[in-house]
């Protein structure tokens, strides 16, 4: 398979030089993020921290200190540490909602918070996250940064809306499919570099560097887990593979997939995504469609792109282990689905 | 009625002249609203619109701009101008998303906007507005207003999550009922003149006079609220009266009907409130028993106290008509219903 072939010539990149360097930023960002969820509402910090406990990577307020860290302004990091505490309070705010929105049953591994404490507690206490951020936002005092966070979020909004809106539509092209996924996935990943290096009081060349990596890792990121949502280039299917296509949710996958069928197998994509009448076996052909077309090598293929774009944007900062650390995750968030 | 001759021997009271004075302020809020509701996502200006046109008093913007023409400074009316546009952004996010919450059909006199678009589209541009609202503070520079609103935010769905917890329970005291009012409704007017005072400028005795104005101006607002729910003092019922029976809702009115009731009501209360076991006629007998033991007059009689707090609390500014205005909104909020 073409995905395969492809995908054995890249490198393989890694999380794990940047997790290791972040240890002492995270470790305080983690207790920030513990002590600020706290609630005299019992509710509140209790389903706040089914999420926060379950942990994922903290991919994007890693960003958020790893640009601190890399922009060589070293100044003070403690306002970003705080920013970093920040922007993950808004993506769990952002995954609350996403969830509720969705009706998924699942969210990193464990039951979904609306399964347990309902849909209403579930949009207030993401309400009350993205509250808590801004509050912690003001305690740094940094204007811009909150600026640029807050803009993120209503871009994130506008994303989803659009994606809400537009999710079951085979006629999506794929500028389109760009710019939804840059608004509710990459933007998020942007602004947290970005606001991490203006807290450290980076210079404006480290600033847009950082933001412009930010965005291409973000799309990168989301391109890869598209792909892996079919299995992505291995044979295996990861736990939650499929979600995308049983929610009737187009993406860049399935949308080549469509277009190199287009004629052939019509009657099959316009009862499955257009009309949403899904079988079990359904999932199973759409996925021999999207890997008998290439669909997954050339989504791949795209995301490497963004991938390199991503390192390309690093150029400008000086070589630290902190840079080198940032390259090797633009190569990892593609190679963990080919 | 002990309420009614109660409720005759006050002061009447009036919003017209507030709106009077504001009317070029407010014209330039409204202006600013509807500029920054603005979306390239065609679902969120329409869903928007579809709650902001539905107009209501704009109360809470409105106190914004009056605290900032009564506090003395007016130096700028600007920075106000645009905190008071987003108040009413954040009001209007957790209208959306109490409305999801509660499953609310009439919102406004309008149909619900869930119920138009989705509860995904409710929940999410009620995101983006909240986003927008603080867009808006960032273009003020105004850090320490945007701290007030950004505080007001976490405190209102800590309240909201609070009642949602305890709405069902007979036995809330009075003192955590009005500590949920005072979090979910008195915090936004208390905010939002506060804000309004140091947007402008004013000195800090007039700041904190603005603020304990709007937090008691905000609970006798809901205490009346309460009490128009059941018809309030008089004989004719409001168009959305039976809501909060409806819902299962504890209110005061509520709360000290049951108290007065003890023993010899215990099985209905359990039924209709605890069981949530409602008939048609269950309404109307809710409303004797609150009518009947002084339920209204004593929850009119505790609005009327903290309506004579805002007042007493707006003595430290100057004369002006704004102050005189604000002293006749006091009167009103609770006159409504008496």
């Amino acid at each position: 398979m073409d995905a395969v072939t492809v995908a054995e010539s890249r490198p393989k990149g890694d999380v794990e030089p940047l997790v290791q360097l972040a240890k002492p930023d995270m470790a305080a960002v983690d207790a920030l993020i513990v002590e600020r969820m706290q609630s005299q509402v019992p509710v509140i910090p209790l389903l706040a921290e089914h999420l926060v406990s379950a942990g994922g990577k903290r991919l994007r307020p890693l960003l958020t200190v790893a640009a601190a860290r890399a922009s060589g302004a070293g100044e003070d990091i403690g306002a970003s540490r705080k920013l970093a505490a920040a922007v993950e309070f808004i993506h769990t705010a952002t995954l609350l909602h996403d969830d509720v929105v969705d009706g998924s049953n699942l969210r990193r591994g464990k039951t979904a918070a609306h399964l347990i404490w309902g849909a209403p507690s579930s949009v207030l206490v993401g309400d009350f996250l993205f509250a808590r951020a801004f509050e912690l936002m003001v305690e740094t005092g940094q204007m811009r940064a909150l600026g640029i966070l807050a803009t993120a979020s209503s871009v994130i909004s506008e994303g989803e809306v659009l994606q809400l809106t537009r999710a079951h539509d085979l006629n999506l092209d794929q500028d389109t499919y760009l710019r939804i996924i840059a608004a509710k996935t990459a933007e998020l990943f942007a602004a947290a570099a970005e606001a991490g290096a203006v807290g450290a009081g980076a210079d404006e060349e480290a600033v847009q560097a950082l933001r412009a990596y930010g965005m291409n890792l973000g799309i990168a990121f989301q391109l890869a887990d598209d792909a892996l949502d079919y299995g992505g280039a291995s044979a295996t299917l990861g736990k939650n593979a499929g979600d995308d296509f049983h929610e009737g949710k187009v993406t860049l996958p399935l949308l080549l997939a469509v277009a190199r069928t287009q004629g052939r197998d019509d009657a099959f994509w316009e009862r499955t995504i257009n009309q949403g009448q899904r079988t079990d076996d359904d999932f199973r052909r759409a996925r021999e469609l999207i890997i008998g077309t290439g669909a997954i090598g050339a989504t791949l293929d795209t995301a490497w792109d963004y991938a390199a774009a991503a390192q390309h944007a690093l150029k400008p900062l000086p070589a630290s282990e902190w840079r080198d650390a940032l390259e090797q995750l633009a190569d990892f968030a593609v190679s963990r689905a080919a």
